[in-house]
């Protein structure tokens, strides 16, 4: 069942995104298309979702406070191609690699998230700015700019969404993506020290590359 | 009497809300109404500090030092609304119910408290601002929207106070804001690397759901 | 030797503040008689360092090295009033008390030399952007308010340093003011933590307050 | 083969930095002469990469994994730089010291490294942006406080890129910088509870300077 999500993932976002930029140079069929592409994708989380509150046996309510991304996902398309990262989980599973270390992978996880998150975030934002008055998100590059800058909590302002609609996407950016980027730089900033401590503990002078400390490499651990 | 010092709190973080919001809709009476209940949950405050300091049996001068965070609520109207947080833990523990993770707990209170606080905030530079002249916070919308950018320390700069008063307002919402986020961030940064940490040590491949490490649902523990 | 050390730091800094927050009402003798302040405790540490390298044996360049802070005080007057924190440590410790616990300390210590050093870099920045040419900061409470928009990070960007005095200053805010201010929060988050932690161990539903955790009140330990 | 990789990245910068800084004053002589040195260190670059691809005997996707970093320099330009810092640390080993503290080698190294990666970051914006129209840096004076702006997350916005490449390049130095500032001030907080954590085991009254805890220097342990 997880593959199939992950495809719907996939098909939201591709479709919404066609969708968004392409919406100028766009014949009919292909936005009936592509609206079509995000509805069937949502219609199956909806299906997937309700499969698994029947095969749960639980009450509804107990359900969704058990399976609270599931439910946050069903309902906010935003969040849905935060999904996709399992995907990325799988192959590097089915490829029977050994696993990247833990810092590694919260990093990776980490990062994938927030990529997806503030790809998502900008095609929003760029959707309902793009012909506002007075919107200084006029093309779809001013939009990840300012996705890029506002994840960064850098926020020059030059470009920044004064509707109330990209307003509210922006503060849901702000509150899911800072949480995450702080992960990624809490796990670097832990990884950096541990890889630090790791050399120190080795016989000195013996290592010939020289980057400072040497890194999980996937192949080698 | 912890049930009182709530309902004061929700009475004045409302009065001063509907004083604040609806003054050019208000009749006079709502005005004195709103007033009156504004002073009203002060007043039960400053009942409830002096009967404890009373009861204490200490000097007053160790008491407050004892007793700071009640003391600054006391002083500060606007990080009153931060007592309405106990409520929520009242309300949690009442239905008996297992207590959330220490995670958790931290993520919950911090976030309510930081709500709260970024609530009151722009109900008073709104207040402040919104006659000023040159002033950019117009409406509560766009004060709303500062408090958010504020408190993520994006800060674009497109709307920010320019009285005096606001500009105090927004270092004290920074001071406090940015110290109890750090918290949740904090948290979370450890929730998600003790999440990733304890899918290591479970046997590989038994886990059904696609989202990657599962959380301390509140039922489930 | 700490206390005339500290004093000549308060002489320093409010020396150097009457001088530029009084420019234009101060007749000439109170002009001299600031920089005379100013340069008396510059001559105070002056001395005081000679005589400790002296008293030390050791040779210049390996004093400079282990003494890198006290060095950099001497050079750079903006960072002088930091060593007045000193003399906080001092009072309390003449007072007899138990000292706070270590996170309260990391807090006080770090945030009153964050406090210090935003107001000599609010004083400094004052001093040579007023008169500039397209200032944004033209009172010294513009100066106070970007002060601290740049020690949150938030950086609005309504005021903001055009020379490039102002700029290395600012600048110099930025390295030294954010390292202190990180471990601030990381003081608190720790703190906060450890306090929900410890709650968690004492048996429940036995305490009175409702404020949540309790800190480390320094006359109860 | 450590140092005159180290010269390669040395002459790589200063070539790039002659000929974006002093493009206006060069004769077409002093242009050659720059692009020469800059495509020589690059040459180093790749013969170096080249042979150790050949002498390590693995097949070409696996060394590009395994030496992920040195790959990323390669191919971009814009952080070979960092890799002067192992000049730095080669420097220090060879005097025979005892090597810095954890804590303080972590933020030497990455204080080290964001400060070249922002100087390159700063001059490769300087010039893309300095001829672009309704660009607002437009001095290398503005980019290097843009970048300083930018590594520190403040983002006033005064001055910001409008080109593509600058803003790609401002994404890329938010990414790297972000996550290695993170390992400073990290580092820091940790070193700072750490001294006073170690302060707080000594018997206290004995201490004679003022500033608080002290540092680990580097040649009193």
């Amino acid at each position: 069942m997880e593959l199939p999500l992950a495809v719907a993932s996939v098909a939201y976002l591709a479709g919404y995104a066609v969708r968004v930029l392409a919406r100028d140079h766009l014949p009919r069929l292909g936005v009936d298309l592509c609206v079509g592409v995000v509805l069937g994708s949502w219609a199956v989380f909806v299906t997937d979702y309700a499969v698994r509150l029947r095969l749960s046996g639980l009450r509804p309510l107990r359900f969704v406070r058990t399976h609270l991304m599931d439910t946050v996902v069903l309902v906010l398309p935003l969040l849905r191609p935060v999904r996709m990262v399992t995907l990325y989980d799988r192959v590097q599973r089915r490829r029977d690699q050994p696993r990247l270390s833990l810092y590694a992978r919260v990093m990776v996880y980490s990062g994938l998230s927030v990529s997806l998150l503030g790809f998502a975030a900008a095609l929003t934002v760029y959707h309902h700015e793009a012909d506002a008055p007075g919107a200084t998100i006029v093309t779809f590059g001013d939009s990840v700019w300012w996705a890029c800058a506002t994840l960064a909590t850098v926020g020059y302002g030059d470009v920044a969404p004064v509707t109330p609609v990209g307003r509210v996407v922006a503060v849901g950016l702000m509150a899911c993506g800072l949480a995450l980027l702080g992960a990624v730089t809490g796990s670097f900033s832990s990884w950096l020290i541990q890889a630090f401590t790791r050399e120190d503990e080795k016989p000195a002078g013996g290592h010939r590359d020289g980057e400072g400390p040497r890194g999980d490499s996937p192949g080698a651990s």
